[in-house]
């Protein structure tokens, strides 16, 4: 084992309410959790897709919203101290022969756990490629999607495109640090919070960055060293030094690494039976919209259950030989004391 | 069919948060419910034995209190006007030949369903026997557990024993209609709301009713007929002239009925699948804290998920012929119709 490694008693795959609430259900029984997640922050498709869209079945609240319901389980997970990893993908998952996992992010973290919790909602998001020529060939030393090392960004001509959430909060994050940034957009409205809008717009007019209105065209550098971006626009073509090239078209889903686990799969979905809702290889868990039995619906209620049912025997592969009571929050000072309210 | 039938869709067995959200699971699928509960007032265990003590373990409420959940249930629920029948116990369960089934209860309601949902949690709540010689043989008659009718009541001698909430609204109920009325604790303290034991003391400073501290300790009256009741005090053995008795010595918990509906049990819990939550009986589902599957826990929030797939099903054993999509209330406009909020 080499230093770097992260010894944990569970990853969990996926921060979206499943995995949150799995952070809590293992929590009470004393397991420590890790949370992987390839977005920039908790929440899954309730923060990604809809923050701010009311949701109405999820049990004692009449209307939430994905935002809401997130940072509710943030605070009642937050007793647990779960660690979180974000903007990483797990892209390599082994079982070792002593039936822990030794799993691998794209951010080249090493995970050491004796269970994996999958809750990976729809899949892996990811973002859309700008329909752009020979994109993939700069990908991963000029273009980026996200943001791993801001370092990666310093003393860079950057041109960010986009005109949400994600393109605004770089603009104002990755201005500093940067030797030029234009913003791209193809439209001059925004669909970002207008507070961002409006602090990008005092950038502008303190002629900080460049408000470029246009669409992408084609890329320019060898050996996928960005030199220069063309773009066109209303009032023709248009080209800017760059060194550095952020797009955000938004994301899409895909099942991702996971399809390559040896995991029984059934129309892309994870197999997995009702009663701990582990899947074919014992000591991996799956649960929320990633899985499927017979009766599953893609009810974010349904993966609270998952998780609470998943969490026992989770508990009984890592301290096989502890005997576990079964315990109500109500009643127990125990868990209370867990929870730091008792 | 008699006029005095109740025919509905489902008739809902429970309204604890899991009967509760069943309503609003069936009703998203447009099933129209009948709640029936023994207690007087929705909420089950968690009003009845937890109203004001925090849960911690409901997705997304750090902390809940039971009644807190109640309400925010009702409030949940309320667009599909569901309607509730309390202080009732369903004590007969017959399938008809059509498959759909003849529900009665202790008041003499019939009910005509074509689902049947038992959310009865530990089964029913029945009131504890104080220990009296004889009691068995005044009950139904003079002595009574909860009020049906308040004219039962009217112009009678009452005696109400207990200092608990249901002690003290009663005693407050029941007062304007009584020719008159004792409350009798074993001690000077009351378990009852503040403001319900201010305005008793009121009562008795009026010289509305009386107030003794002791210890039931015998009935007297012929045939059932209750004429006066002996108390043991510390001023010695006391008398109070009575024709009505009102214990309120707490519940206990017991199956009741539903052991004789033929439904497969197990341990004293009701037997069901893992995709809809169906009984042995077809057409007749439990859900909650009376069933039982591998890895159950009885959890509120696994009922939640039982009440979710469970509706999936009767909505096919109600409307065998309509197509049913699957939708999210988050994006769905007719879902968002029948809630009242598109």
């Amino acid at each position: 084992m080499s230093g770097n490694e992260i010894v944990t008693d569970v990853v969990v795959i996926g921060a979206g309410p499943c995995g949150l609430f799995a952070v809590f259900e293992l929590g009470l029984l004393d397991l420590k959790c890790h949370v992987i997640d390839i977005l920039d922050r908790p929440g899954g498709q309730c923060a990604e897709l809809y923050p701010e869209k009311p949701i109405y079945d999820i049990p004692g609240f009449p209307v939430i919203t994905g935002q809401g319901l997130t940072d509710n389980l943030l605070a009642q997970i937050a007793p647990f101290s779960p660690e979180f990893h974000y903007s990483r993908m797990v892209n390599g998952l082994e079982r070792l022969e002593d039936g822990s996992f030794r799993l691998e992010t794209d951010a080249g973290e090493v995970f050491l756990a004796k269970v994996v919790v999958i809750a990976a909602g729809g899949g892996s998001f990811q973002p859309k490629r700008p329909p752009v020529a020979d994109i993939e060939a700069y990908e991963g030393k000029s273009v980026f999607y996200s943001v791993r090392k801001m370092d990666d960004f310093r003393d860079q001509d950057i041109v960010i495109v986009g005109g949400g959430d994600s393109a605004l909060d770089w603009t104002l994050n990755l201005q500093p640090i940067a030797r030029s940034l234009t913003l791209v957009h193809r439209r001059d409205a925004f669909r970002a919070a207008p507070d961002s809008v409006n602090k990008m717009k005092a950038l502008v007019a303190d002629g900080k960055i460049s408000l470029l209105i246009g669409q992408i065209a084609g890329l320019e550098g060898p050996d996928g060293n960005l030199e220069r971006i063309h773009f066109a626009t209303d009032a023709g073509d248009v080209s800017v030094p760059a060194t550095r090239l952020m797009p955000f078209f938004g994301l899409t889903m895909k099942l991702g690494p996971v399809a390559d686990w040896g995991l029984e799969l059934n129309d892309n979905l994870i197999v997995v039976d009702t009663e701990k809702f582990e899947t074919s290889v014992p000591g991996i868990f799956a649960i929320g919209d990633i899985n499927t039995y017979p009766g599953k619906l893609k009810l974010i209620l349904s993966g609270f259950h998952e998780a609470a049912l998943m969490a026992q025997r989770a508990k009984k592969i890592i301290s096989p030989d502890e005997r576990v009571i079964f315990q109500y929050t109500t009643s127990s000072t125990k868990l209370q004391k867990k929870l730091g309210v008792a």
